[in-house]
């Protein structure tokens, strides 16, 4: 009998003693079993208790870009045992090209919010959300939201049919936010889970209690679950709504986050222009290839329903006929050519099939491949029946105009797909909408004016649409494939989550608070300098190093008269001859103006020569600016002076640098705002030198 | 008998025939009948149709601006009614200053959502949320997030305390968000909410079928919601959790979106430097009377908790009470001098009191005031008891340091707070955290470290957080006042909802997407230019009106040498020397410099004298310039130009010019990107003269 696969909970390595009653996970090509899973006896409180102390501490001491830093790690150690994880991943059905969306797109995760949580988050503990909201007329009273992470666990119950991507998509926001993860995988591809985090175990990298894995049941747990821990969520959905009424029955329950992935029946729309010979036609037929291929279809974005023009649904169920004989070649995944597994399972195959009988009872005809068990490459590259390989042929269902509910709403999670045809753009509108809301709907044109037409009328039912033409072709991620950046999930069926999305998913594991006080307050809380609070005035702050220098700290410039002849100077130096600053009549003509004024540009510079300190010193570069807002005119005779104010440090990991913004403010003689801006700056943490030498080209560093 | 009030649906008034059983409500002071509510026979199905046909084409089909401007006007109609109002609101015992957060307080919220529609929303229909996502390296396909209304309904269900803030708080980001809403109010205040309807729909100003009230009972209206509806309600935790599950029951009803704000038990806490005699002292009992009289405490923000050192607690009772007595006047909003109203209804003044008896029974003991029937002022001035009034006397409870659980569970929404002492910081925090997540908590400290401590700790559980001291204190808008700037809301407890905040309210009416395709189709779905997409090249844009320029219209400049003079110029004409500029040596130190480079400045203004068109026409000003990345350094003998591509077009409502956000790059002579930017302008509509007559100081134009 195979092992039991171990968990890992309290950091440590856990097993049963014994259970007869352990599911036993076999191969999905040949039946032979591969793994045991069981819980009995598991402490589940004690997880939850571990996740909530050690793993709270543990990350709690760390910062967003400290733990951005992590993850790169850990999808460097990963990246080096992925052939282990293809081979092992080859016992669920995924063929090497399946695993590269669940391996390596996992380990992608992983970079993307490393890459993400360092650029667009602080390098401190709290998130700042949207501008300051001024409370009152003197400015001593303002709001602003904050994020501040929740103070509990994330229990993330994972689909069997991407047990890395779909652990690490859940695991990156979570550790990135700061909040300990327990991930539950799914039984079959339990396994394939279990590598991955004895890879980061193994490394040694992964803070106490930040990561803990339960292989099996969790009988009780949502009982324990309380406001501040989070549920995430992927599978059916009506597990989903079961967990979730769970997870928030008790009075203490009240508050747990719960988001849920649910598979939904996704649309592809071949627009009217997209007929056959085009280039967006050949894209479509393509694009259904490889939805109701890869991991055997069993993928909860996988197109299942094709909504094309009624003229067109004959060329296209051709075109994919003509396609699957030529390119597909079903098999165990061992075996050389294989281009397309099994299902997980005979349980998973045999739930398909009647899935493709209930939509065959609703009226569907079958137009290509067939409920047969199809004839297979065996992993010794014999090809024949295999009894106890859970495979499944391509098909292709076809249904007339009046399509059933069942097309919408029951879902054969394999390699199926239904041909809806539509005679205008509000039918086709109307038709994806049946579904109750998706993922993911494509839409194939050329034409922006369908793209437009046809968004306006799917978006609220879609978390993400895709629009492929001749120029993305090529480029494009794919229908099927979330990617880090934006945002995963869908409304209604889809189950309302959103996951990923950037820096989105990682706040979804924070609590948005507003924050209302005096300047003073408001920078304390935040880390970002508030106009109206404190100042430091003790001697040139570009005399600082990052280490010394304090939000606050500010240089007050003197004062400087713009002259007439200033202005024709810039203008003709710089060759901005814009009438307002060289035309007096017609600038007094402009209706913000009444005579001639100086160029934004100029005053900018001159504040920059009234606010450096120009020797070498901490201040490496002014590598952008942000938010200028030119407020007053200024006009010849005037003068102005700037104040420029430390508004937000941010030291850098791995560098001998980090970033400065600046808050400048240019004003004129009557003390009237000129002009607001932030000025971003390079500044050496200690020494100019050591950051001389590590650093790379400026493109690199500003990016 | 007082007449049925009527409810407003269809665009029509309606009133049953005649309901012997309708609802009779009372004047809170005197058990005077005011009216009678009912909906027998109402239909509520064609009230849901016509909202989702006739509200959503009306809505449809005008602008963000468009709905704004109309929030304006019904500020401006709702202002002029405003002492009906008031002398309305009597009946239910809210004073006149009551009546300022309620009538004011919901005229105010429409004025900041018109003002805020309009400064950061586009005057279209679909808003982008984030940065463009870059998906492939070349560049021809990316993802955007982008905001579409919901296609259903929004239904308003409110809370008896505030009938129009209460209301008007929920429509307001509803209408922006181009959302039809039904609104159902609480009986026993339904004929101030139908008030402000009826001036609304006299004003003749509502669009068709944007605005219904259902004044009484909704049987089976939550059988009928479906994917794209929302449900907003305000009320009692365990209503909200019927009203919820009742929602999302059907499978249809799956996706609809609930939000609840239900009473909290909020807190404030009194810092450990915050000791009698100190000015937060001083601001934290004034707070306190404030939170129990405004609205005779029935308000779901007030405090119910004041988390005091243990060494203080006396003081602060003793303070109150002395407030109490010096400034209290209970009785009938009618009379002159009178501070403190009743409670809505007999029923509501029976439920305090048992909820206070609960509280005793627990072990509290009466501080301040006491349960007993208090004599009042009467309307005509008189004072004495008054048998059929609602009133109850300001009460503080006192607890030990072993406070009970029902302190942190039983909310008495009436005058009524409770006194709990703390020790330690990490105790306070474990009080606050005890409610199960609040709206608000205040903290009244003026060290900034007990502020940060505080914050962080009780971040998690709170919706708002105020820090009150000696700064803010006169400025502060309160503790138990939501703005329409900041989100309003809670986890856990206080329903998990966010309401307000801005146009984050908004939004939460509009489902998330993330598109993804090539820079022409996202220009296309997003009215923003995105970098790779088409560009026209007819003439100067600076030479086309805001009616002639399209997305696209690109300038591409000549090419322009930087020579070591033109820096020396710069420097010496700008006085910014700073070194990386005008020392070779010291430059060629500088980590990321090779020698002496251009200044930033010097290439931003030869940027616009190489895109600027300089004679007058539709270009007003250049008004400000966001996202600049300086990012490769420009040495003597190079050689810059510019491309500036009309990136986002924003006429103006009420104006004759609008905004044009343009889309800058300049490039080196090897085409290396040296810096990019938006520079942002004003641009006249048709004729800049006409946009002369219209316009405003420049400082208001760009605010």
């Amino acid at each position: 009998m195979s092992d039991i696969l171990p968990s890992y909970v309290q950091d440590a390595w856990w097993t049963p003693v014994d259970d007869p009653d352990a599911t036993v996970v076999r191969d999905a090509s040949t039946g032979e079993p591969v793994a045991r899973v069981s819980t009995a006896g598991i402490d589940l409180e004690g997880a939850l208790a571990h996740a909530r102390t050690v793993g709270q501490r543990s990350l709690g001491a760390l910062t967003f870009h400290q733990r951005a830093l992590l993850l790169k790690q850990f999808a460097l150690a990963l990246s080096e045992h992925k052939r282990e994880l293809y081979e092992l991943s080859k016992h669920s059905g995924s063929t090497v090209r399946d695993s590269l969306s669940d391996v390596d797109g996992g380990i992608g995760v992983l970079f993307t919010y490393s890459s993400k949580g360092r650029r667009e988050l602080p390098n401190s503990q709290v998130y700042v959300d949207g501008p300051v909201e001024p409370l009152s007329k003197d400015g001593s009273f303002s709001g602003r939201h904050v994020f501040t992470r929740l103070p509990g666990v994330a229990v993330q119950i994972n689909a069997f049919n991407f047990p890395m991507w779909g652990s690490l998509e859940k695991f990156a926001p979570a550790f990135l936010a700061g909040v300990p993860t327990i991930v539950k995988p799914a039984t079959p591809t339990a396994y394939v889970a279990q590598a991955w985090v004895r890879i980061l175990v193994d490394s040694g990298l992964l803070p106490e209690g930040s990561l803990q894995l339960v292989s099996g049941a969790i009988p009780g747990l949502f009982d324990h679950l309380r406001l501040g821990d989070l549920v995430g969520f992927t599978g059916s959905a009506s597990t989903a709504a079961r967990l979730r009424a769970q997870a928030g029955a008790s009075e203490q329950g009240r508050g747990v986050r719960f988001t849920s992935e649910t598979d939904s029946i996704n649309a592809s729309v071949l627009g009217p222009d997209a007929t056959e010979g085009t280039p967006e036609f050949d894209a479509y037929v393509r694009q259904l290839l490889v939805e109701l291929t890869t991991k055997a279809g069993q993928k909860c974005t996988a197109i299942r329903r094709a909504i094309v023009p009624a003229a067109s649904v004959d060329a296209v169920a051709d075109a994919l006929r003509a396609r699957i004989a030529e390119r597909v070649v079903v098999g165990d995944p061992h075996a050389e050519g294989v281009t397309m597994g099994p299902l997980v399972s005979l349980g998973q195959r045999d739930e398909v099939l009647r899935s493709v009988g209930t939509l065959v009872d609703a009226g569907a005809r079958v137009l290509v491949g067939s409920t047969e068990p199809p004839d297979v490459t065996r992993a010794d590259g014999t090809t024949g029946p295999a009894p106890d390989g859970a495979f499944v042929a391509p098909i292709l269902l076809g249904f007339g105009a009046d399509a059933p509910d069942a097309v919408h709403e029951v879902e054969a999670f394999g390699p199926v797909a239904s041909i809806l045809p539509y005679e205008t753009l509000a039918e086709a509108i109307e038709l994806v909408g049946r579904g109750g809301g998706s993922l993911v709907t494509s839409i194939v044109t050329h034409d922006p004016v369908v793209a437009s037409t046809l968004l306006t009328g799917i978006g609220a039912y879609n978390g993400r649409v895709l629009v492929l033409d001749r120029d993305d072709a090529r480029s494009s991620t794919g229908h099927g494939s979330p990617v880090p950046h934006l945002v995963h999930g869908g409304p209604g069926r889809a189950g309302g989550g959103e996951e990923l999305g950037g820096i989105r998913a990682v706040l979804h594991h924070m609590q948005r608070t507003a924050v209302q006080g005096s300047p003073t307050m408001l920078t304390a809380l935040t880390g970002v300098w508030h106009e109206g609070a404190k100042t430091r005035h003790d001697r040139h702050p570009f005399r600082k190093s990052l280490a010394e220098l304090a939000l606050g700290d500010q240089v007050a410039s003197a004062s400087r008269e713009v002259t007439l002849a200033d202005i024709e100077t810039f203008a003709s130096f710089t060759g901005d001859t814009f009438y307002a600053h060289t035309d007096e009549e017609a600038a007094a003509a402009n209706p913000f103006f009444h005579g001639r004024v100086a160029h934004g540009y100029l005053l900018v510079s001159w504040a920059a020569g009234l606010f450096v300190d120009p020797d070498p010193g901490p201040v490496l570069a002014n590598y952008g600016l942000e938010s200028l807002r030119f407020v007053t005119p200024v006009s010849p005779g005037d003068s102005i002076r700037v104040t420029l104010t430390a508004k937000q440090i941010t030291p850098r990991e791995t560098d001998e640098y980090g970033e400065v913004r600046w808050d400048a403010v240019i004003l004129n003689q009557r003390d009237e705002i000129v002009a607001t801006y932030d000025v971003l700056t390079l500044v050496a943490k200690e020494d100019a030198a050591a950051a001389r030498a590590e650093a790379p080209e400026l493109a690199e560093a500003v990016r």
